[in-house]
């Protein structure tokens, strides 16, 4: 279709490398720290050349020179990336233009100002320049300070990325990042006898919002770990209303926000649209034209601003008070007005509550307070209960794709309409998680909804197969025709709402103290369980399971793959396994001639609420061909398992077996919004089919298959399939490949204060030895180890004494590297504090 | 904070009918008709003079000229807003510019161009200016055809909303709008001859995407209703990435498809970051660099674009061809792979699906073959599922929030945690909808969970206020101490999982084939209900109810405020109402000794699901009351009743009394995702409060209180209650005007097809008269009726024989009364067909 004479340089953007560097964050993960002891505001701009550098330049006169000053205030301005040097030097700009102005006020003040380069392109690469000017005004010691600093700076006066890559090569996010981190704090922090007014700094990108970076990262990407307020510089002239607006879209579009914008007045009255836009909310400041003759030194037009920079200058300063007053009073109104799930507020104080100013791909912003105010980042491995996919490129993205979706469909209501994301979403889902056997799509909100549903579509087949409904119409309903039970595994858990519940074994979450309506409707099996356990796989078998005879081969696996293989079903266990379901089956049904089990409900491989069990999959496979035999319906529960949580794409292909009904939640929508479903094959859907709509599934939520979740669906699927995209996936395979350092793992399985590891997919967990009151759920016992993780940047939650790291699909191994260093590193401290204490005790 | 002089034009933006005109969609509702007969597309660019035009030239010669063309072919050029006229018309320059390439190309075909510019500004005003201009090529009858046409212009060379403002006045949105579908439908429908391909249309936008169009409306958001697929003409230039980029971001967040970038080459490959960006699926078409120098006829320049221009034509095509293939085939797939809810699926085929490409505000537009494909608007007047809320700007600026959601905080699990919209919601919450008496806010993301939680806090309470819990505790919860069952009346619904089924008196929704566990954990009272009939309010009471002496003033209204009056509590009826409630809980806890009624749960007002019945609110308050005395907590389910569904905030306000937990989803965010919450009293969250995390309530899902949800709630509240942007909210009151005309509500409930009939709020309900199998849920009664309301633009859904009108709470009034002026036409014709019907029966 496209002749590639028109499509020029189309071969460039296909080198992978060059998609490598605009795709994907770097892999190396240390965590951004952003002093927010004084205020620090980007200066972006709705295009080139709008007066950028007048703007901060008039900002830090209106700062350091506007009386009365009776302390001493410091204005730092940075400029990270510079093009066009050493002729075109913002840093230089301001520094001369401020000492001038400032020498015209004629200050009875000292005056000390400062312009640092420091990279620039010299000789083919990006060295240290180390240029450095001062002036001072006045005989004094300094009493007011500007510091100007140009972090990078390239000759050429283009686009940043172009002219990295024609003079020194590109510069990696990460290190522009990590400069620009130790500028702000080098220069803030050091600062602690500056009260929070007294300093401010500004940090001016180049170009417009999004003009790419040194390495070809759009600037408002390049910047978003900081996520600063900004100062938006916009367009008076004509066609400048567009300009201006579409920044501020794509600015938001990035998490920012803006507290002020302002523009030079081009006679067009653009504010006023402008404001509208803004709903009054931002305020839009004009400043006087500005003389195009380039030989006028602009300072007459620095006076006929004044007021103007004075407006905005206390704007800043008190968006900046603003800010910081509901970071601080965030804490103490949580406590007041949330009810948590699963939190006994009794033993939540003020201190205990975590501010999460944002989340940057896999990390929070945590805003904290120690010797001064900071924004740090912790990286999210609790994957915010199991839902979390998204790098920083596929959050941005998302971004996006929600926006279209909320504009182009809002939410559309779903019975007997077709609008293009559920479609998408439905047939991504039949070719993916339910190729082979499934054929519909049933949408709902949540796992506990799907599981519901699941149970309502195995029953009515399994009433229908077994003649039950037929005799149930004969009497036209009169009466329930049988009691029918659920099959399932202890400590399986799948969601909160009653009839989910129901199928789970007694437990905490049961009992009448939280669901006096709970009777468990179920025959519970005790299932064997497979964990790692001084580097080595091994087997557990439950109680009531007579296996004296099994050799330890069939006990004990060298590795993963091993207790996956299907071989196994050759083995003894197999039988054992087979016969001891068979027997809990007879023993059941035989106890009362009403009940019957209509449904099999597990969790393949991996039980996660119930502490990250790892069920021996020869078991599971053995008790679906069970039930299979049996016509009970086999409903898979991968609200947790499923899309690559655990390295494939379901649990069911690790497994090797299908189910007829399966469940989907959690990191489907990548993580953002709400959205369940439930999968079903043709013979169960067929079973719905009548002439009446009373024989209909008469199940439903109102934001059934709503677009915003189906859009974040289809948009996440396909970025973790696609090795494009998803680094992890190995091509071909749709598996990821393995993220969790092998040999770490082992070490962490080692531990004497280490009960057992699984580690698989993105998840690893393990369980601490502990006894008594120290396990088991409500247990504290973890609380002190995971507070180390938090300071350390790395922020998890306990299932009781079991404690997890879990990443996403995308997630870089380097990345879980450092994280489980980081887990062995704690857990080597905690121990020691926990055998201490033992040995005060005793 | 801001002085007067730096917010130049201030006054300006503060008058309010300028805020109307920028905020407001016109309150005349007449559905769009856009024709899918031939491509059209919009030409957008992120800019002015980026060439918009010289692209509508090329794509126009491409079209027409390009050999070999062996059928007609016919290409429309419509600039809907000209500005700088006469001398600037970008039609004018098309119609002569191609028709000089026309006569170069020198072709044997004979070729017939035209321009027409319809309305100019003239003498202060817009007037019908009909200037008329065509030019032929060879001498046989023209085979090809070239249509320009100029839809307004204004003399002045600024922004078209300024040239209004100054020449004629404001040009009304709904005037372009109209104008420029007629123009569409009069060039493209007219040509039947013309196969799919054979026609191509464009229409071009004036300065950049965002640029304000006459009335002020962003261009962006005046042609949404159309939301034709369109071309970005980017930036080549320096800067010019990010504005390329920025514009893409606002079409994207407005909902359009854009199918290719263009952009001039300015030396600068900006396309290579931009096809980056934009990954590969939107192609990016560069043109040779465009001569400057003005005297330049640029004929030769075409000649070098041809390659592109043929590239970008190719494009269009097939772009076209492929959205009408998937249109086309939408219905097909859906009923293979949706199974959609409460839905038989053997009643539905291909031609029942509805496609729904998009909504804008209130209206779907829907995908329709009929003698040529096009697209319509309808109503959604079931308020898809009675979520619906936002009129076309509130959704725009959901969109924006949603994205800046997304990209700020992506989800962030809660427990613990406090991030800003789920602080800022809970806040707003309780200052709003739990004024006076909640104190906690509970998230959960559908009504179903909401109501599930609102049990758990009931009974929890119930059973620690009467010792219950003591006990159990006391036995190491040994055994169930109690029975615990719900108050709740009949025909009410609250949702599909179990918990809540069980809340509800039997139904066809709980019988075994859809719900094997249902057992009906409840007392269930037979309200007493209000409806209009033959324009008088009445009350019917239940069957067992003995009010034989009432007198007829307390059993007749003259009006809805008659209704909800307090001084009702002093009649008799209050009193027969009290001791019917007492004697039915006596009876029931006399039954078994270990039931105990431990939760009121009801719809205040109106039960929705049951057929839209209104109870008697006095009904209500005395068995509140009756409650409160008997220390039952009480729970409102106002997932349907909430925020101004009935006219107030919470149908709790209308009762006059409060609850101490309520539940709330639905139209809490604006309508866009699923979010809900269940409020509580202090004293409820205080029985939660202990040592033990056992002893917190365990109940959660994995997206409790996501930031997108709980940003959209922010934003629908705050709109739907500030009479600034919700024009029916009344000031100082926060009741909504009456939206429903109340002369045709009483015509309707005078008519002989009518029972009864509901108004209130943003509900009007009626019950058609019908009997046996007609009556009911599972009636078909209704079907022809809607079926006749859908093809007149309005999109409905029935409860059985029950059928209604939803707006939301911004809809003007004047849009509702179009709604029932449609609706009573309707039923009409219904009433003579069923008459027809019965007398061939007879």
């Amino acid at each position: 279709m496209l002749p590639l004479s028109i499509l020029r340089h189309h071969h460039h953007y296909r080198r992978h490398d060059y998609l490598r560097k605009l795709f994907f964050s770097t892999a190396s993960w240390e965590p951004v720290y952003v002093p927010l002891s004084h205020p620090s505001y980007m200066i972006w701009a709705s295009n080139t050349s709008l007066g950028k550098t007048l703007v901060s330049t008039g900002l830090a006169s209106s700062f350091l020179l506007s009386p009365p000053n009776r302390t001493p205030h410091k204005f730092l301005y940075l400029k990270p990336v510079q093009t066009g040097f050493p002729s075109d030097s913002d840093s230089h700009y301001v520094f001369a233009k401020v000492s001038s102005l400032a020498s015209r006020h004629n200050l009875s003040l000292s005056f000390l100002a400062s312009n640092h380069v420091l990279k620039a392109s010299v000789s083919n690469a990006i060295t240290d320049l180390n240029f450095y000017e001062e002036k001072r005004t006045g005989q004094n010691a300094p009493f007011s300070e500007l510091v100007c600093q140009t972090l990078f700076a390239w000759r050429e006066a283009v686009s940043p990325h172009l002219a990295a890559e024609r003079e020194t090569g590109t510069v990696e996010d990460s290190v522009v990042v990590k400069t620009l981190e130790n500028c702000l704090r080098s220069k803030l922090e050091s600062e602690a006898q500056f009260e929070r007014m007294n300093a401010l700094c500004v940090v001016e990108t180049a170009g417009g919002v999004a003009s790419p970076g040194p390495s070809g990262t759009l600037q408002c990407d390049l910047y978003r770990p900081f996520r600063l307020p900004g100062v938006l510089v916009g367009d008076g002239k004509l066609g400048g209303i567009s300009g201006t607006i579409s920044a501020y879209d794509s600015l938001r579009l990035r998490g920012y926000d803006i507290v002020a914008v302002v523009l030079e007045d081009g006679g067009l009255v653009n504010e006023v649209p402008l404001r509208s836009y803004l709903r009054n909310r931002v305020p839009v400041i004009v400043l006087p034209p500005i003389p195009q003759d380039m030989s006028n030194d602009l300072l007459e037009w620095f006076g006929d601003s004044n007021e103007a920079f004075n407006c905005l200058k206390e704007i800043l300063l008190s968006a900046y008070l603003e800010r910081m007053r509901r970071l601080d009073e965030m804490p103490k109104k949580a406590t007041n007005v949330f009810w948590w799930p699963f939190t006994q507020h009794k033993l939540v104080t003020e201190e205990n509550v975590t501010v999460i100013d944002s989340r940057c791909g896999e990390n929070f912003a945590v805003y904290k307070v120690q010797s001064n105010e900071f924004m740090t980042q912790q990286f999210d491995a609790c994957a915010s209960w199991w839902t979390q996919g998204p790098d920083a490129t596929l959050q941005t993205e998302l971004a996006r794709d929600m926006g279209y979706s909320a504009a182009r469909f809002g939410h559309i209501m779903f019975p007997e309409n077709v609008y293009e994301p559920a479609l998408r979403c439905a047939e991504l889902l039949l070719e993916g998680v339910g190729k082979g056997w499934a054929s519909r799509v049933y949408f709902s909100d949540n796992g506990s909804t799907a599981v519901e549903i699941a149970l309502k579509l195995a029953f009515r087949k399994f009433c229908s197969d077994n003649g039950f409904l037929f005799n149930f119409l004969k009497n036209n309903g009169a009466e329930k025709p049988i009691e029918l039970r659920v099959l399932a595994l202890k400590g399986s858990y799948h969601g909160d709402t009653l009839g989910a519940m129901e199928a789970q074994a007694p437990s905490p979450f049961t009992g009448f103290l939280q669901q006096p309506w709970y009777s468990g409707r179920g025959l519970f099996l005790d299932p064997p369980t497979v964990f790692m356990c001084n580097s080595l796989w091994n087997l557990s078998l439950p109680a009531g399971m007579h296996a004296e005879n099994i050799i330890e081969k069939e006990m004990m696996f060298s590795c993963r793959k091993e207790i996956f293989d299907k071989s196994r079903d050759q083995f003894d266990l197999a039988g054992i396994y087979a016969s001891y379901i068979s027997s809990q089956l007879l023993e059941f049904s035989g106890s009362e001639g009403s009940l019957h089990v209509g449904a099999l409900l597990i969790e393949p491989v991996i039980q996660g609420s119930g502490g990250m069990l790892m069920i021996d999959p020869l078991f599971q496979r053995v008790l679906v061909n069970e039930c299979r035999n049996k016509k009970i319906p086999v409903i898979f529960d991968e609200v947790f398992t499923g899309f690559w949580r655990l390295g494939a794409e379901t649990a069911a292909e690790l497994l090797g077996c299908m189910p007829d009904i399966a469940c989907f939640a959690k990191l489907m929508t990548g993580g953002v919004v709400p959205l369940a479903v439930t999968l079903a094959s043709d013979v169960i859907f067929d079973s719905f089919i009548g002439d009446s709509k009373l024989e209909a599934l008469l199940h439903g939520h109102s934001y059934t298959a709503h677009a915003m979740g189906c859009t974040a669906a289809v948009k996440a699927i396909n970025w973790f399939k696609d090795p494009q995209t998803n680094h992890n996936m190995i091509p071909e395979q749709r598996l990821l490949r393995e993220l969790w350092d092998e040999e770490l793992v082992q070490e962490i399985s080692s531990h004497p204060s280490v009960q057992r590891v699984v580690a698989i997919g993105t998840l690893i967990a393990l369980e601490l030895r502990a006894e008594g009151l120290n396990s088991g759920y409500a247990s504290l016992y973890a609380r002190s180890l995971l507070q180390k993780l938090r300071e350390d940047g790395v922020y998890m939650r306990p299932l009781g004494n079991v404690i997890y790291l879990m990443c996403g699909p995308c997630t870089a191994p380097e990345i879980c590297r450092q994280l489980l260093v980081k887990l062995q590193a704690h857990l080597e401290e905690f121990s020691i504090v926990k055998e201490h204490q033992v040995s005060i005790k005793n």
